[in-house]
């Protein structure tokens, strides 16, 4: 795996995969910086809900759930002396369907959770990781 | 710190930070998905660059150095077995410039590796983190 970021100009910075992406991060607007675009904090977040996301739609699809929709909500918590790393993540899970089976929900989970997500894996040296699910069930017409 | 990551099809999500921003995230084209964006283990590469890369710009703006461009370059390396976390990441920092004085620049890393950089701290729970730096005159005309 390899990326590079490259500065522009104040915080602003282009960050390339070797896959070909490229995405704008810069530094928050509470920093000083202009804060056009997300911030390389906020990016942990996104990856580890994207990564526990992708792993738990790709298990309920497999459990030929109907899931109509997936929201991964993120919440970090930041030690206050610098570094200022992550001590708490809690992730919690929304999935949306019909005659959505909880226990296949719960098993996702636990398997994004315990076995398969890599970034998860990666942030739990450093953070302590909780998460929830709820389900929200899609009324028949 | 709050983020929402909110499923699309496929792969593919939509990752909102709380500061407004939103990136499109998707799996790898190598494990069957569309790879219509980068990756949630792509993203840790590219914050830690781009994090440390902030400091590290920072700190030599205020040391006075004309610096007319920095690269981050970040390699990732990944455990075998799932959840096949980052055991290694290197990152190399590659600083363009005018009279650019070696002894700021390995300050200016140092400082951001030892102390301010938060994604680093937060990644070196389970990632061994190595740097290093090079220093690319500019040519008077």
């Amino acid at each position: 795996m390899k990326a590079t970021v490259k500065w522009v100009d104040g915080f602003q910075f282009v960050g390339e995969s070797k896959s070909g992406h490229a995405i704008v991060i810069d530094g928050s607007k509470d920093s000083g910086a202009a804060g056009t675009a997300m911030t390389p904090m906020e990016l942990l977040l996104i990856g580890v809900g994207g990564c526990a996301g992708m792993d738990v739609i790709s298990i309920l699809k497999k459990k030929k759930q109907d899931v109509h929709g997936l929201q991964v909500v993120v919440n970090g918590k930041t030690a206050q002396e610098y570094p200022k790393r992550y001590t708490d993540i809690d992730i919690e899970f929304i999935v949306k369907g019909r005659n959505i089976e909880e226990s296949a929900v719960k098993r996702a989970i636990e398997l994004s959770m315990e076995k398969y997500c890599s970034v998860k894996a990666t942030l739990e040296g450093s953070a302590k990781i909780t998460f929830s699910y709820r389900i929200e069930p899609v009324c028949s017409e």
